[in-house]
């Protein structure tokens, strides 16, 4: 692998992005003026060891497609599940990782510069660009956990300690279903794909669409449960927008699979809730929501432009 | 009155803070250092006329008293309930104002740059000022009503439209007591003063005293809304840590009277609300919050800031 400067490197083409989840790695080549030139998913591996050799073969595969060179690479950025701190990767349970020093050892097997950061909060900076300016947006994940990453002025917002928006861990429904945070009734436990896994017990490879179209045809334990699920996520856009007046509350994740479904009975528990509040009404939630359009490369883009956000460091010594 | 241009006032030696409440307005004196000159508390007239006035006449009895004449006033804040929106006041019901157009009438008035701003947030300003620089902070406000504001780098978080922090409106007891926003189970409706007093419907002239001395008798009424006083204000708390990750919360307003019997009771309700989590455990909300003292002028000083934070237009033209 040739070395190269920082000068050299910001002359390069291309910038990666990968959006590492528990079964699939995303990844796209970003052009310097922000154009996708090439997207590809591809199966992650389990284990530390097994997920940076996923990442690497993901990037040789995305530019052996694209038609690049590792050479044309400015910077790569990951998104992935877990604590990020510095670049390691911390209690990613979903990909068998308990610790993995990500960026360094990513940057030393391809030769490009790495930055490593929390999957919820490179799609949140994914969606808020590919969606165009907004002066401020939330991210609203719903996929097996739930969690949110908010966006101002372009910019990640990620408080002192780094767990801003972690709105899935506020408890709604006191006494409610146990969450896996050891919390009871806690937003993740209505409309969290895990926990709705977990409370419908019954087997299927598409569990919350089963649970809705259980629902559809009467069964009262699913409709408690699509219920749940929407309100739920109204929750969570109240908590975001009333705590920090967000203009927009983008919903991602896994769930957003279910299209409308999904997003009509969130807006219809926005408008609920706010039917006998002329304070509520004013603040017109059910219309600052939106949902991701199905398969956007949010994570992964948003990844690519962490990667090119912090200026490049050397990762070769000179000479 | 003498006009000045912006240039020559920025020379002034004074900047004005007023604190305007339902019964009283609070103004200091603070020199171009940050330090507190002079302070003085005068009752509030009711409307919007007699508003103006008290405002002039605590600012000419705060010259008096500490000394400066207005010529030395380089700018002046005020922190007002309500909705402020350029400089005009809505809706401030405590004060019997529907629309004030309050920075231009006490500009003209006085002959001084005034700049308004909600009481919460210029409180929050001042909270933080006070205590020293922090990365990020929340003031959570137990007053008549209940909302918070959001300091980050030393600046207000207002959000898309201004109203950020409006987490008394959180509804944290589905069915619970009814608000005056029109929604149930709110957060104001368990820990703000009014609806306290509302709840506990009997004579007094301090009905939140009066609950936590019944409380400590023995009353289960009593115990009832003491123990939502601080579960309340607990939820507030999370939901404010939880999205924004804040370092600190600082909790002031009316009902900081109370003093331990708030603080301690909402510290342990923050622990109960974590025993089970060790997420919740992790982030140790009970270590941080904290009161503001008694008689903290952090109101009034804040509005100070506000006043000195813009650029002083020129309310007197040129020639």
């Amino acid at each position: 692998m040739a070395s190269a400067t920082a000068a050299d490197r910001a002359g390069r083409p291309i910038r990666v992005g990968l959006d590492v989840g528990g079964t699939k790695i995303e990844a796209v080549a970003v052009s310097a003026g922000g154009e996708i030139l090439g997207l590809l998913r591809r199966p992650t591996g389990w284990g530390a060891d097994a997920v940076i050799e996923s990442i690497a073969e993901a990037v040789a595969a995305l530019a052996e497609e694209t038609g690049f060179a590792l050479e044309d690479v400015a910077s790569a950025g990951v998104g992935i599940p877990g604590l990020v701190d510095a670049g390691t990767v911390l209690h990613a349970v979903n990909l068998g990782v308990e610790s993995l020093d990500l960026a360094d050892r990513a940057s030393a097997l391809l030769g490009v510069p790495f930055v490593v950061e929390n999957d919820v909060k490179a799609a949140a900076l994914g969606a808020a660009a590919l969606r165009g300016a907004e002066e401020s947006m939330a991210y609203l994940n719903l996929g097996t956990g739930v969690a949110a990453g908010i966006v101002v002025d372009g910019r990640i917002w990620r408080g002192t300690r780094g767990f801003a928006g972690e709105v899935g861990h506020l408890s709604v429904a006191p006494g409610g279903r146990l969450c896996g945070c050891g919390q009871r009734g806690c937003i993740e436990t209505l409309c969290g794909g895990g926990a709705l896994a977990k409370a419908w017990g019954r087997p299927g490879a598409l569990p919350v669409l089963d649970i809705l179209d259980a629902a559809d045809a009467g069964d009262p334990e699913a409709i408690a449960l699509r219920n749940g699920l929407h309100q739920g996520a109204a929750a969570a856009v109240r908590v975001l927008v009333l705590t920090t007046d967000v203009d927009r509350v983008i919903i991602g994740g896994g769930l957003t699979s279910l299209g409308d479904r999904l997003e009509d009975g969130i807006r219809a528990a926005l408008r609920d809730g706010a039917g006998t509040s002329a304070f509520m009404r004013s603040l017109r939630l059910d219309e600052r929501i939106e949902l991701l359009p199905a398969g956007s490369p949010a994570g992964a883009f948003g990844a690519a432009l962490v990667g090119a956000s912090t200026p490049t460091k050397e990762i070769v010594p000179h000479g």
